[in-house]
Parts: C-alpha cells; sequence; structure tokens
C-alpha cells in the first residue's frame, strides 16, 4: 500500500475525494466511493493511453465487476466533436448502459472532457469516475466538473457541469507523458502559486527539480496543493460568474497566442500560459500594481523550467489584439484582465486600458 | 391582470416559480425571476404552435429584449433526434448565443425535451423558460426537470436533469389543443388524484366537465394540484432513485402498451395510462390490496370522461409480457409496479408475482 493524498472538493451532495499518489490505480476500486462489485463498467480511452494505463485500470476492476466494455478513440482534440460524442453514447446504449454502470475516463484533458460529456447525458447522467494521465489534466480538469466538446463555432461550447464520483491521479501514469506535456502541465502548476499561493510558489522555487524529474513526493505534493487552491476558487463559484475567472490568470494572452498559432502543436496550451502569465506581471507592473522584481522572478521560474516566455512566431500587435477582443469572454466590448499586486496576490479589473495591453504585445513582440 | 397561482418547487438554489392562468403570455416579462431587458432572447417551437402561442410569446417580450431569434421545428416525437438537436444548438450559437441569453421552450413534451436538453448544455447551460402548451406538458414536464432525446436505442435515453428559471401555464393555450390531446393529458391529471390526494380526486368526480370544458378555474385548480402533487414527491427525489417511481402509476402497463401499438398515434400515451391506472388497480384488486369497488369508481371515472379503459387492438398476453420486461425500469429481472391500497393510496412493491401480472393481461384482452 503506497502513501497518497485525499482532498475532497467541497461541493454538498456533489462532492468527491481526489486521491493523488503513486500506483494508485493499482487499488481504484479501494479508492472509489462506490462498490463496484457486479456492476457494468464503461473504461473509455485514446489509443495512446489505452496500452499502459486503461489496461491498468481494466485489471484492477475486472474481477470485481460484472463486466468490462472498453472503448478507445483517436488522440486529439478532433474527438471532441459531435461525431464521436455520438459515437461513445451508441456504445454505451448498445452495450445496455443503465444507471447502475459505472463510467470511466482513462487520459488527458480531450479524454475527460468528452467522457464526463458522455456520462453527464446518457440516461441524463451515471457515475462517472476521471482518470487523468496528464499533469494538465490532474491540476486543471481534475476539478471544476466542466465537461464539453467542440463545434464549427468555437472549442468547448457544448457541454456539461458534471462532477465525477472520484478523480484517481497516478503520478506512475506521468513516466509515459513527454517532456514537452509534461512542462505544459507545470505551468499550471505555477499559476496556482501565482493567484493565491506565495508559499507554494515559494515551494517550487526549491522543488521545480523534482517535480519535474517526477520524484513522487515532490509531484504529490505540487498536484495536491494545485487541486487544493483550484477547488477553493470552484467551490466559491462553482457556474462560473465571478471568482472562478482568477483561474484564467495568463489565459487572456495565451488564449490569443494560442489562436494565433493555430491550435496545430505549434503552442501547447500550458506554453500559451507560460507566456501569458510573464505579459500578465508586465501588465500589472506597467500599470504599477506589482514591481519589476516580480516579473523577473516569475519569468526566470518559468524559463529555467524549461518553458517559453517569448513569443516563439512572428505575428503583430494588430492581429492579437483582435483576436483578444473575439474571446467568448468578452462581455459588452470589455475585457477582464487578471491582474496582480506581487507573487500571489492576482485580482480580476475589467477596466484595462486597451492602449496598455497594446504596448505589452508590441514590447513582447520586439524581444 | 387576471387572477392566476403560483407554486414553486422547491430545489434549494434550483427552485423555480410555475405560474398558471388564463392570458398569462400577455405578461409573461412579468412572471419570470430575471429581468429580460438587454438579454439575447431564443424561442424554440413547432410549426403548430408558432402561429398562436410563440406569437404571444413574441408579442410580450420583443420591446424589452435586446433581440429575439425563433426557431420552429417539425411537430412530433421524430424531432427528438441528435440532427434536430444539433440543429439548434447550430442555431444558437451562429446568432451569438451567451450566458446571459434567454432560451423559451413554446410547446408540448417535444419542445420542451428537446428545448431544455439544447438549453442545458449550449455554453454549459443558460437560463431557460418553459412555456408549455398542451394540458400533458403542463402537468408533467412543467416538474421534474427531465430533458431528452430519442435515439435508435430507445426514448429519452440521451439527456439531462436540468430545471427551468420559470414555468409560464396560460391555460387560454389550451383552447387551440385537440380534444383527445387534452383528454391525454387529462389522464395524467386523474394519476395524480389516485396516487396520493383522494381529496383532488374527489374533486375531479365533481369538476371533470368544467376541467374538460376549459373553465379557467377549474383548470388552474387541477393543474396547480397536479403540479403541486408531481413537486412534493419530485422535491423528495430528484434524481430518481425512489418515491419518485410513484408517478409510474398505470405506466407499466401503459407503456407495454403504447409500444405494442407502435408510437404511430394509434394509442397516444395518455390514453396508454388511462389503461394501465385500471389494471393497476386490477393487479391491486387481485392481490387483494384494494377492493372492486375502487377499480370500479376509476373505471367509470376514466370511461365517462371519454378515455379508453379497454385494449383497443388485438395483440396477446405473451408478447405484452416480453415488452414489460424489456422496459429500461427493469432492474436484475425484476420490475417494480405501482399498486395501491384504495384511491390515493398508491405504494411501490418490486416482488409482484408475474403470473398475477400475466392473468390481468389476459383478462383484459378477452373483455
Amino acid at each position: 500500500m503506497s502513501t497518497h493524498k485525499t482532498l475532497t472538493v467541497d461541493l454538498g451532495d456533489r462532492s468527491y475525494p481526489i486521491h493523488i499518489g503513486e500506483g494508485l490505480l493499482d487499488t481504484l476500486p479501494d479508492l472509489v466511493p462506490l462498490d463496484l462489485e457486479g456492476r457494468s463498467v464503461f473504461i473509455l480511452t485514446d489509443q495512446n493511453v489505452f496500452m499502459p494505463h486503461a489496461q491498468s485500470v481494466l485489471a484492477a476492476v475486472k474481477d470485481l465487476a460484472a463486466r468490462v466494455e472498453i472503448k478507445t478513440v483517436m488522440p486529439g482534440e478532433r474527438s471532441k466533436s459531435y461525431d464521436t460524442l455520438q459515437n461513445v453514447l451508441n456504445w454505451l446504449l448498445e452495450n445496455k448502459v443503465d444507471r447502475s454502470s459505472v463510467f470511466i475516463a482513462v487520459g488527458g484533458g480531450v479524454i475527460g472532457d468528452l467522457g464526463g460529456f458522455a456520462a453527464s447525458i446518457v440516461m441524463r447522467g451515471i457515475p462517472y469516475i476521471q482518470v487523468p494521465t496528464t499533469l494538465l489534466s490532474m491540476v486543471d480538469s481534475s476539478v471544476g466538473g466542466k465537461t464539453g466538446i467542440n463545434t464549427a463555432q468555437g472549442k468547448n461550447l457544448v457541454g456539461t457541469f458534471y462532477q465525477p464520483v472520484a478523480v484517481i491521479a497516478d503520478t506512475k501514469a506521468l513516466e509515459t507523458l513527454p517532456d514537452r506535456e509534461m512542462l505544459a502541465g507545470y505551468a499550471e502548476v505555477v499559476k496556482y502559486g501565482l493567484i493565491d499561493r506565495p508559499d507554494f510558489f515559494e515551494w517550487l522555487q526549491t522543488n521545480r527539480g523534482g517535480v519535474l524529474d517526477l520524484n513522487a513526493d515532490a509531484l504529490m505534493h505540487a498536484i495536491a496543493t494545485s487541486c487544493e487552491a483550484k477547488a477553493e476558487i470552484v467551490a466559491a463559484d462553482e457556474k462560473e460568474s465571478g471568482k472562478r475567472a482568477l483561474l484564467n490568470l495568463g489565459h487572456t494572452f495565451g488564449h490569443a497566442l494560442e489562436a494565433e498559432a493555430g491550435y496545430d502543436g505549434t503552442l501547447l496550451h500550458g506554453e500559451g500560459v507560460s507566456i501569458g502569465m510573464v505579459l500578465a506581471h508586465r501588465l500589472s507592473e506597467r500599470m504599477g500594481l506589482c514591481t519589476a522584481e516580480d516579473v523577473k522572478t516569475v519569468t526566470q521560474h518559468l524559463e529555467q523550467a524549461g518553458l517559453p516566455v517569448h513569443i516563439p512566431f512572428q505575428t503583430n500587435a494588430d492581429v492579437l489584439m483582435n483576436t483578444m477582443m473575439s474571446d467568448k469572454k468578452v462581455r459588452k466590448g470589455k475585457l477582464t484582465f487578471v491582474l496582480t499586486k506581487g507573487i500571489g496576490k492576482a485580482f480580476l479589473n475589467a477596466d484595462v486600458d486597451m492602449k496598455d495591453v497594446e504596448t505589452i504585445w508590441n514590447e513582447a513582440l520586439s524581444r
């Protein structure tokens, strides 16, 4: 029995545990708050994840469950589509899913978003266990209950808020994760320190190496603290009307860069967030909110981790400003920025002078 | 200002009002707990309902809303499909729906189920007002938050539980409802009396004529009491695990008949429920639970209303037994029946001898 951490996302009768630790998949049935015995279990995964991790889940549940069905979909964002969703629903229904069935999503954000959505609408919702296998999905999708697919009109425009019955984050799964994706996930870990956990940022300054080298204890602490930080913000604002917007630190700039790069792998989400966090700090400095020293500390931390802090392709400020203003978060022509008064002191501001933003883009592009 | 009744469905932070009365559509903006001013309003309806009722809603909101978009779909169960759902979602997204938009479903059960589902998943859920225009949807779909579509595998297998922000039941809408549909809705009204409201059944014994002749006060009382009865059961069991099954009084027999008839209009849902309620009382009598007098009272009430109480087509008991056992409510080969100890004294029993059920079918078929 390995040591592991458990934290509870507190949402009244929709509360659930997140278990974090090394090798947890082997004991999955002991970690979920429902008895798998005699139930039909449906596992959704992608072809990359199938071999090691979904197999571990299968091995852990197969003697207990009445039966186990497995479906793999293509890896990548394209599987978050109406077609794949309908495909998954047909698979569930043709295999006689019922309300006592259990759905397990084993994979990164795509599998979690797609699988959670399918679980939330088949038979009007069946119990759903989330097994994130990337650092990004462990620290981001584990908390918040967001599910969804993309449509011709944009990303994540159709979906539900649906809470899993448990999240099992097995740090061993990260051993098969490509370095670049590990780093992209790490940007979101740093984000939680920068929002409202200065002590955690301090800890990362010392333990960044341990986390990135997959030291089990360091990873467990980093993931648990990230989930805790997100859970605290989400519990205060489950349906995303106010405080939850703090989680967009670095995302307003980052999304514009991602959109410009074209979601083709040129710039991963976490890489955009890394650059975006630097720019959010620079904007805050320009507005007299934080110091040049803060900007330097954040930039160095990300850069030394191996994350990009400069815009890695050619573009111009006009294009980026336009992309920013067509974001779905724009309300009445105004964009809410996450600014900061220093490390771990982020806050929301809906009244930023867009000329300052343009200056930040221009400076960043001339570096 | 006409008199009307308001009742609140009590579901914590998902509570909402149901307003019932004559001519309410004209004052819709005054009846909903959100300010329509400056919002984008999306109205979904079907081609039958569009002319009188959706037009009334449009007239009531158009001066207040920033803009109003209207979409009509084909009337009938076939619109509860993946294709029509995707069509409705595309319409919303192409017209730049956002989280401050309001969705209004104006129509019967199909529009409510389809529209509620679309409203619940676009942008992960936008505010939704339900305007039921049939007696069945006023007394059934107004309470419970069930949304959904049909798939190749069966009815209502994909959907959500999603509560409207308000329900507006304008009894004037029933003036355009065909008599047969009015009667089919009335079967569900009677059902609430038979479940646990013996006083209401007594009231219906006296006021059936007033209700069916669209007397505004009688209708308002019948609809309000039905919604109240359902709300009480649903509040005790929002996600349908126990007590809510009482609402299936007459439905276990009724669904088998509907399935045999082939959902082609031969037997409306409410007509199946009417026959089913008679058979549920006969089964209860056979098991020594209620009296022959109870059976007679129920049968006469329905028959005198003009509802069917005999199976109106050729079939046989084996076929009906098989259909019953393939119902989605079967768990481990057992079917839960709603039985009764007399008028307004229904209860659940998961241990009925299927030989008794077969006898009831055979008796009914030989009448």
